[in-house]
């Protein structure tokens, strides 16, 4: 099967939108607050309002993808930690019921109740809540609350720890993704996605944060920001600041996704991470939306991508496409051999 | 001959640093400040501190360096304007010593005396007293002056507006560099220069500058920070915003330096970047020091990398390596010409 492990819920139906203004209205004028929690949105409007993503994965092909709420919509520098908390858990019981609905087409990944300066402890109800009694099996973690200003201490600080602690005690990885930018410096998706990618991988290459948590695992999306393209810059780095080979120092912990729209692209991230650390994702329906003129597909298909790697095994395939994302995600994996799906042993897709 | 565009000037004399640690010492107690501007440095200690860059050109066989300042040194968040300003004409005029003393190795090109929240305007007078009368060829822009902290308008705000015109006026490119970043979550070489670079194209992409500045030229240096890797992203989110395809919106005026270091990371470069948009240089010695144990070479030797790539034609090469820097910066062709090296007429290598 075909996994994808990076797609958000961009297509929401309105009354969510309705919801999230009268929310921070609320702020300025406490009279606009929403009277109830519930969004009034039938099982039919919900399904409707993925046909986008499902047609897409008809269309090229892939059969799951970790679906979690819309990245730039997670804004946890809008509002107050209460706002951030009641939006968070909105949000993940959007996509929860989402995934309910739609259980061979999504699985859940959840957003965390971050909010600038707040102690990242405090998500931990939140990060058990959707594990544990939603099923996702994944969470999205905001290196950067304060959207684009970067006032909060760096993913290796100790700041940081008792979410890792939890991470680690649940086996769920996290997704470094940042938010929307409110820094007019920073264009979201052309910028802030894609630096938020390459400070967090820089971050990692700094610490020794995996000494201290040896079973955490970060997906970093995007295909790593700049990373790979920059390979030997960040191998020159870690032998610079007399840390381990990165393959020793990050790679049983780090892993990047496919989303990189174009082949060249693609090729590179083949050539210089090893297969077991990529895994297969297009961010679809997301950054980039259209047809590349010069190829005539959707600049997001990435799995026409991977498919033209050439000279690759069926073993790596199979990795890239669902077997390196069981690794990666064990509830994932838990959740599809109860299925029946069975992982492949020998490179076989199942 | 071979055109390194991209060279700082790493190796300093004590005197400078010391001068430097006086200089802001004084910000706390004016007693420590500086008594003088002279350095007391000799003709010999400048030559001498310079042999470490030398040495590399001569092994790597390439022939004239663009020099410029330490480009962490310039620092432009710290202290005052009239720091900036004093250290910026410091730092320019040590450059021009070593390119008047080794004018067959080196070129200048300057640093600006830049400060957060200060108009680019005032940096005008220094920008052509390192023109017109120290003779520099090209001049590093930063596009944070605020060290990380982003707190300055994109460049493509009217803010900057004075100072391209002065550029235009002169017939200067600016290489789009950022100093060093006080921001913890930025390590400087790792993130903060290459999330620069890509902070800068994606401005450029989200406005029309060069409509209004068609003769504007920028060296995105660090082979464009993230975007080449990122190349269909950065196409589509032209085409999502409207904005004529890349070649036409940008690459009149946009290029590319080759201090990517690694062989894979040159070739993604030269596979999606027009040949005419890419300008040798290797930033050494600078951000990655050492020997890269996959390869047995200096991470930073980039001329090996370009002289890797298969099917690189000789006009392709020379462009690379000689003519797209001529035709960049034409002060750099105007001083070749005077000394005798003439342009290649149709891709021989002069």
């Amino acid at each position: 099967m075909i996994i994808d492990i990076h797609g958000h819920y961009t297509t929401e139906p309105a009354a969510f939108h309705a919801f999230r203004d009268r929310q921070l209205a609320g702020l300025a004028d406490a009279s606009r607050r929403p009277s109830s929690l519930d969004l009034g949105l039938t099982d039919e409007a919900i399904v409707e309002s993925v046909q986008p993503q499902l047609k897409f994965q008809k269309e090229r092909g892939t059969d799951l993808t970790l679906f979690s709420p819309r990245a730039a919509g997670m804004a946890h520098h809008v509002g107050t930690e209460a706002i951030s908390q009641q939006w968070t858990s909105m949000c993940n019981d959007l996509v929860h019921r989402v995934c309910t609905l739609l259980p061979d087409s999504f699985v859940g990944v959840g957003q965390l109740p971050q909010s600038p300066g707040v102690s990242p402890s405090r998500c931990i109800p939140e990060l058990k809540r959707i594990v544990n009694e939603l099923g996702f099996v994944g969470v999205n973690l905001n290196p950067d609350p304060a959207g684009g200003m970067w006032t909060d201490p760096p993913l290796i600080d100790e700041y940081w720890y008792p979410l890792y602690e939890a991470l680690c005690e649940l086996d769920v990885p996290a997704m470094i993704h940042v938010s929307s930018s409110c820094n007019p410096n920073f264009h979201g998706t052309g910028a802030h996605y894609i630096n938020g990618d390459t400070t967090a991988f820089m971050q990692l290459v700094q610490g020794n944060l995996f000494k201290h948590f040896p079973t955490l695992r970060f997906v970093i999306p995007h295909g790593g920001g700049a990373v790979p393209y920059h390979w030997g810059r960040y191998r020159g780095l870690a032998l610079n600041l007399g840390k381990p080979p990165l393959p020793e120092h990050l790679l049983n912990n780090v892993f990047f996704d496919t989303c990189v729209y174009h082949l060249p692209g693609i090729e590179l991230l083949s050539k210089v991470i090893p297969v077991d650390n990529i895994l297969f994702g297009s961010e679809m329906v997301g950054a980039v939306r259209g047809i590349d003129p010069e190829t005539g597909h959707h600049f997001d298909d990435t799995r026409r991508y991977v498919d033209g790697l050439s000279g690759l095994s069926e073993e790596s395939r199979y990795k890239i496409f669902e077997g390196n994302a069981r690794r990666v995600y064990p509830m994932l994996d838990k959740l599809l051999s109860q299925r029946g799906h069975r992982p492949a042993s020998l490179g076989v897709q199942s």
